[in-house]
């Protein structure tokens, strides 16, 4: 599996991925999830995916070898004069990469080489904006109802970015909100996995901004995780206590 | 879809479950997911089901059938010598309904029958004893390692018991963290819903105790759902705070 999220704030964009992939659990490695193409001053575009290894990554492939061919270069990253166009046109790469895999394996390959993506970024002139991408190739754009958007294994790390989330909030905030988010994760399933990435593009920057990958051995994440389970203990003590004998529609 | 955790403290057992059934988002209803029968003194046995509706209903039918079939009464909950055998004979009977049900559907109704259940109890001279029944029918123990079983929406729910649970928490304590772990789950899956049901079993007890059914308008769980949220927060801007320059592997 994987664990993705891009979120929307005030201030711009925050992404993080994990980098676990796994073809059954005696198969595990380390991939990037997370890429992004920039020209500074100008745009800046990241995409993450989950799903299928090799659906992603030719996908990935394709549209980083329309960016080496210049003279050629139409449809890709840098010249698509919208978020909206690069969207859909990352939408089309995937749903015919996986069209092509479903339709040489026949109906054996029935959904077994599905992906689906978050699309971010700002281009010069106009707003930041975040896509989730079906594997239809279809997609929707996060907005003030919904300003963040899940790819992978999203439950386990799902109360916590409803419950704290806040459009207004600092990008230090954001970073250590999604690290919470990942550790409850990393915590329920295996095949999620550290190292992670994470980026952070500020609002009329066009630039990738700070950027980092996050090891075993990072110490804050080390102090968020070990932190969160005594944070979460001491919150549950202050709630108020269960009485078996307080309440009216006690039956037994 | 559905919730329930079944836990195994020093104590006893705990067992909460959810009341949503639906066949699509436009036909929802409610109904008990807990069943429990006793001989007090002797034995208490109680059961929670998710999957299919009609399917789990048959299961517990034709076990309610047989405790009122006196003279007739084997393999019922009420004679059954252990509680491994109580398991036993409820895995065979969910096997079977499913089977029946998807020979008679075909390869068309494949998967569409299947259920899980958590069987508790104890039985008077014998431990308490906690078990999760697959649809195959075979089942697993809960242990030192895994002391509680969860079934239906499980993920949202789980990193607060992974990390608040404790083995010699009292009664009122596991309550308080089920209702947590329940409020996390309502919170982000509309296919589970309120009212719950809850039961504790004490130890050498044999017989139902503390028994409840929580309501939308429970003053109890309204301030743990309203104060979880508080808590929450607050944990987490307890949480030390991300630098942007702080760390070493930093890369821009």
């Amino acid at each position: 599996m994987t664990y993705c999220v891009g979120m929307v704030l005030d201030k711009g964009l925050v992404l993080m991925s994990d980098t676990r992939t796994n073809s059954g659990v005696d198969n595990i490695s380390v991939f990037r999830k997370m890429m992004h193409w920039e020209q500074p001053g100008e745009r800046v575009i990241a995409v993450m995916t989950a799903g299928n290894l090799a659906t992603t990554q030719a996908v990935i492939s394709q549209l980083e070898e329309r960016t080496k061919t210049p003279g050629e270069r139409r449809n890709t990253v840098y010249d698509a004069p919208t978020m909206f166009q690069v969207a859909t046109e990352i939408g089309r790469l995937l749903r015919d990469t996986i069209d092509e895999r479903q339709a040489a394996n026949g109906a054996q390959g029935q959904g077994r080489f599905t992906a689906s993506m978050i699309v971010a970024g700002q281009i010069k002139g106009m707003e930041p904006r975040l896509f989730l991408i079906y594997p239809e190739g279809n997609f929707i754009e996060a907005s003030w109802d919904t300003p963040f958007f899940q790819i992978g294994e999203t439950k386990y790390g799902r109360p916590i970015l409803i419950r704290a989330y806040d459009r207004g909030m600092s990008f230090e905030d954001a970073v250590k909100l999604l690290m919470v988010s990942f550790d409850s994760t990393l915590k329920a399933n295996l095949s999620v996995g550290l190292p992670l990435d994470m980026m952070v593009i500020e609002r009329d920057t066009f630039a990738a901004g700070h950027q980092r990958r996050i090891t075993h051995e990072d110490t804050y994440f080390q102090a968020i995780s070990a932190g969160w389970s005594d944070s979460l203990r001491n919150a549950f003590n202050e709630l108020p206590d269960y009485s078996f004998y307080a309440s009216a529609d006690e039956t037994a």
